[in-house]
């Protein structure tokens, strides 16, 4: 099979650097490559597979000739450049929220819907992150013993908010550390040595549109209900990298956490810790640059009599973007759908 | 009414230090005041009401001639302990987890179960710090409409397990930040930028006692069922001191948001801060050295069809501990109950 030619869209950021990482780890097989990025970091170089490539701007017709598209730039360059790719004939897969929610794109974790990618008409949609990690836990458990409820915590990594909001924390931290002043920028509250209960904007529902993120992206991948109960809380928390979830589920028939356990030991892309007398439980800096999803503390829910809770923690930068991305081109290039 | 004599024992500790601190903002009335701690404590000097005090051994003797005793010492010693107090005729305000669940024991918050402190016999039992938050925001509600379920995640400050805690969080952070190897002593995984899914040890469910305290102390407080639905999962974040919780209440009726804000607008102890186009919600910084206990992000659960998230933040060391304490003294003073 010919091997597709590749580029990777917002090359230069956060998660874009980890894509080109994973497509070096995994040896995601390409011919071409192409690091493309805004106007701004056009030039930049980049060390990849042992050779320097320099990152060219986006535009139009850098499409032609490439096959793939792994993009991460962001929601109003993927709605811009999205309709001159397609009309290229490249397939699109993004990591902004821009078309997540479009029925005409399906919404995939690798290992979760992939017969979903059959659908794509240009465009494959990656699931935000906090959604993502969560994904390759319900979805097995779910084919086990149908999910009539799901109710998500989220303590959430600031790496998922760029440079800045990484920069910020180490900045802060140190300012209160060194009893200095500091200023918020990226953050609306001060993120050092504290937890604040907002991520993205806010909907009319009194939800952040992260937390309606998890609700509806979990409802289409697991082709639920569209009123199917889900609620999410979404919190940053003052961690590097790493998202963790505190997950409730209600089962429509008995689960004991021994099951459980043996579903997850057994699923794609998950790892269960879960010995906590040894203090065997995942965090968040355990799972940092790691692909895994982690579950550990697995119990029997006390507020439902067929529940379920449990601790899910995954990298946000791989599995909750890079990673997934990566996997999605692999998948795509296999089943021929390009 | 004649004044109580009063002490304080584990008076130099994280949580005695704020008793003393409390008493002198709230005008505790009292006649004497006696400070009492551990051997090793003893002969601090502590500044107090514009004195030095000098903190003495706490022995059976110390407690001849008072009346109501404020305990921060820890379980094992107030378990020691409490048998000589109360036989010495005081009432022991115990901050400890040895007496909570004991039948004959009162516990209490301050506002919410006051006519319970009637049924004393010697020993009245402070909640857990997690507890206590909660309890101020529940009890109005389930006035107004009968709770049938809750979850709840917490967000954990450091300030409750101790000095030795504070100080890990932060030579550890700095550490972390200055890219030099450190320890962990106090907590069992590396608490600086990470999030530990662990509290206290763990029970043969799959809980932790922290959990467990949440569950069974609120079922008690609140004179619910033995098998009340409600679960926790309790998580300790990087902060230095603030309780922040997820919660998620089910209701036997319909509530709006808007009647949440409204009960909790007149709820006893209780600030709602809940403008969130503003970016106004309560956070744990926020909440350092304050009363209240603060409520935001109020909305109408996705979950259940009569239910209400909320985000419930408040200081572990004031409502979670000291405050509560000198109200129930306060209490326990003004209805004759010494």
């Amino acid at each position: 099979m010919k091997r597709p030619n590749i580029a990777v869209l917002g090359a230069t950021g956060v998660v874009g650097r980890e894509i080109l990482k994973v497509i070096e780890e995994t040896k995601l097989p390409y011919n071409e490559i192409k690091l493309l990025s805004s106007a701004k970091s056009a030039g930049t170089e980049v060390e990849f597979m042992g050779k320097t490539l320099i990152v060219e701007e986006a535009k139009p017709e850098s499409f032609v000739g490439v096959n793939i598209v792994l993009a991460s730039a962001g929601a109003s360059t993927s709605k811009a450049l999205a309709p001159e790719i397609v009309k290229r004939g490249c397939v699109l897969i993004d990591n902004s929220s821009a078309f997540r929610m479009d029925e005409n794109v399906p919404l995939v974790i690798a290992g979760v819907n992939d017969e979903d990618l059959k659908k794509h008409k240009g465009i494959v949609a990656n699931p935000n992150c906090s959604t993502s990690q969560l994904m390759l836990v319900l979805k097995p458990l779910h084919q086990h013993a149908i999910m009539k409820r799901v109710i998500v915590s989220t303590y959430q990594s600031v790496s998922g908010a760029g440079i800045d909001a990484i920069n910020e924390l180490t900045e802060n931290t140190r300012a209160v550390l060194n009893n200095e002043k500091f200023e918020n920028k990226v953050f609306k509250k001060t993120i050092a040595f504290n937890v604040i209960p907002q991520i993205d904007v806010f909907c009319k529902n009194g939800y952040t549109k992260e937390e309606m993120k998890v609700t509806n992206e979990t409802r289409k991948i697991l082709h639920l209900e569209e009123d199917f109960p889900i609620s999410c809380t979404a919190a940053r928390v003052p961690v590097y990298r790493g998202h963790s979830e505190a997950v409730t589920i209600e089962f429509s028939q008995y689960m004991s956490a021994e099951m459980v356990r043996t579903i997850l030991k057994n699923a794609y892309g998950v790892v269960v810790i879960d010995n906590p007398e040894k203090f065997e439980y995942p965090t968040a800096c355990d799972s940092a640059g790691t692909n895994p999803v982690y579950v550990g503390r697995i119990r029997e829910d006390l507020a439902f009599k067929n529940g379920i809770s449990l601790w899910c923690v995954a990298d946000n930068l791989l599995i909750g973007a890079a990673l997934n991305t990566v996997r999605i081109a692999q998948r795509i290039a296999s089943m021929g759908l390009y």
